[in-house]
């Protein structure tokens, strides 16, 4: 706490980041917490409360009084206000309401426009502050417009101008390097006719998918982009910072699909929620061991007369699971990336196929030997080895066959097929092995 | 083939994007490409090379002569012309080789430059062409400047004028959007000391580790950071397209580590090198797997006195390992994402325990119904219920301090935790299932 007194006096009001007042939290006990989040500059506490990772949000709103909070939300732009009351609400729908009710009514609309969007298209994420002009408008009158506009407060970060028609239809983008360089004493239209360059703009539409916004940001190295509804009406844009977060939550939210968990409910600090769903994937992975285990109770009498199997057989599913593991990784990343594109289908299978195959030989010579050196027993290693190459080969097909396949089906790749791939790997493994033993070992 | 005719008829040169043409050379099959590439124009071939998938290469650059990969890298910025260039190296050294001494002096130098940095320093990914001035100068003379740089394709996509002083030492950065509403009869110096707003830059260091770069555009929300030496000279600027590649690159190493595959040699076109890598792993996975096997082969008495342990035991280990992977997976990635701050390891180990105890109790209760009716035998549904509560403890423990010790160690968590935890919760699966056994039923 004395450090972020510390902080505060040492840095001019201009100087002061929320990001590092967020830091300097984090690193508090919750007693200190609680005191230290009072001294935090008003104006500043709601971006304070965005930067704080989700399970301090609790805590920094549950300090704050109504009027407080009403500040904190008018203090930021549009799209984090949307952030912070949906936040609010989860804490405390009431005072997120009381909250709601005493915000200027442009900030009640712009939250109400923006809430209309679902989670996964385009116009959740927009900024709607936007540095807009007419096209016969003279670049100086523009110019002093933006700088009566920046004084206010009104506009932060802007790296491009938008030309709208009189119907605030998008008709061009200008990046301000050109816009310092064109003539201050000419239309924008003058201008425009003028350059070699182009200026149509890069748009994506209000309900497209943010995840197909995203690629378009990574492909064309852009920093901004204009959001325009379907009539090409400028709504918004879309910066470089809304794109890290994005970019982060979509990886996570993978590597969690993967891992069965889901991120949003980990994200919480209610650890009962986070154990809930992971009961969900646990119990189907329950499910799917017992039908395993099933296959491994059609051979008790196998394993009766030979308990070695019961030894080696796990051998034989893990090696399995895990080959499969790489091959689905790859596969669901580079789906994710875009780097599989429709035809691809048959070359990742080949490519999987072909290296699990090549896997499964190598080590079913080594495991061969030395399930026979360990039992003593020749037929053993072989038995072994022969139920490896193909365990491995059903991992290497399937863990490119289920992402492709649940891609297809316009499923994300990434949600239940470890859990589908294990199965495979697991039933494969023990049919295999165990069969194989029954009919060549007995 | 002809679609790529019809886009480059059908757009003015200014128009033309190397990412188009990359969208449409990558539908293409290999006959088909190697034609439609000799269509690509000279000049964007470097950006379309580039904003190819890494397998794509190769047939790029082998249908190039040296003259015209020369021209290439010349059109190239200077980050681009050494990942250019070092993608080139690995087709034909001897080639690269001697493009290299074609190149313009200036370029030579530039890529001899950034080769020093290792790749997971900031100096790596830095852009050389940065928009300077002294603060004495007037305004419209740096404007001025400006325009003929930008004229001369010197300068693209600039959002800030960074100020250094005579030593080149970066004393200001300035945004574009500041820059404009400035008065432009005034020198710098005077408009910055008018101004409320604070021109301090935030800056990286060329030797920061790249990955620390990365949070700092996250946390402070940037498009653009200059880069300084120890001294702080200005050296260049990362942009926020180099962030997007960053942070989905990280996310890429981090998933496939998590499943024990190379990120580099995926990506590559050779299927050896990827089979190899991957090898190693499985290699690993076969060694711990046959330590779990000599577990298990602890208790062959046991087993061949009652076949339904062996029917059960992959159950106890696959529930471990499912609900160990879960916390692994949370902590390896809120570790990435700098959720989790250095006072936080206690916090993250009861959260881990706690939810995995939890499901360890309920899916005991499960496990030892469905065992005790389905042999009929409840001591075996006791048996299994306990081993189950005492296994997922342990995934849950280990999932959690598995990551944070090898963070601690400064190793890459994500790096051979999956494998050590698997470890981990089969040995204590089969230990404490194939124990327990011994110790009640027998």
């Amino acid at each position: 706490m004395n450090k972020l007194k510390e902080y505060l006096n040492s840095h001019e009001i201009s100087e002061i980041h929320p990001s590092d007042i967020a830091k300097i939290l984090k690193q508090l006990d919750d007693s200190e917490f609680t005191d230290a989040i009072k001294l935090v500059p008003k104006n500043l506490i709601g971006d304070v409360a965005l930067a704080l990772p989700d399970r301090y949000f609790d805590d920094v709103v549950e300090s704050l009084s109504v009027d407080e909070l009403s500040h904190a939300v008018s203090e930021l732009e549009s799209d984090d206000q949307l952030e912070f009351m949906q936040g609010l609400g989860e804490v405390d729908e009431n005072v997120a309401s009381q909250v709601f009710d005493t915000l200027h009514e442009d900030d009640r609309q712009e939250i109400t426009k923006l809430q209309t969007y679902d989670e996964d298209e385009a116009g959740r994420y927009m900024q709607l502050e936007v540095f807009t002009a007419l096209k016969d408008e003279i670049v100086h009158d523009v110019v002093k417009r933006f700088a009566a506009l920046r004084k206010a407060n009104e506009l932060e970060n802007v790296q491009n101008l938008f030309i709208t028609n009189k119907e605030n239809k998008l008709r061009y983008t200008v990046g301000l390097d050109d816009l310092l360089i064109f003539d201050f004493t000419k239309t924008l239209k003058e201008n425009i006719e003028d350059s070699d360059d182009s200026f149509e703009p890069k748009i994506a539409y209000d309900r497209d998918d943010i995840k197909e916004v995203v690629h378009y940001f990574e492909e064309y190295d852009l920093s901004v982009m204009p959001i325009v509804n379907a009539y090409g009406v400028l709504l918004g844009r879309i910066t470089s910072d809304d794109i890290y977060d994005i970019i982060n939550e979509h990886a996570t939210e993978q590597m969690y699909n993967l891992a069965g968990v889901d991120d949003e409910a980990e994200e919480d600090d209610e650890i009962l929620k986070a154990g809930r769903k992971r009961a969900t994937w646990l119990s189907l992975n329950l499910f799917t061991a017992i039908a395993a285990s099933l296959v491994i109770g059609m051979f008790s009498n196998t394993l009766e007369s030979m308990v070695a199997l019961a030894v080696l057989m796990p051998i034989v599913a893990s090696m399995g699971g895990n080959a499969g593991t790489q091959s689905l990784t790859v596969v669901v990343r580079q789906l994710a990336l875009g780097e599989i594109s429709q035809g691809d289908a048959m070359r990742i299978i080949k490519k999987e196929v072909s290296i699990s195959l090549g896997n499964g030989i190598l080590f079913a010579i080594i495991m061969g030997f030395v399930a026979a050196a360990w039992f003593d027993m020749s037929m053993l290693g072989v038995v072994i080895a022969l139920s490896m190459v193909i365990n491995l080969l059903a991992a290497g097909f399937f863990g490119a066959i289920i992402p492709l396949f649940l891609q297809r089906m316009d499923i994300d790749p990434a949600i239940g097929s470890t859990v589908i791939l294990t199965t495979v790997t697991d039933v494969v493994g023990f049919l295999s092995f165990l069969g194989l033993a029954t009919l060549i070992l007995l």
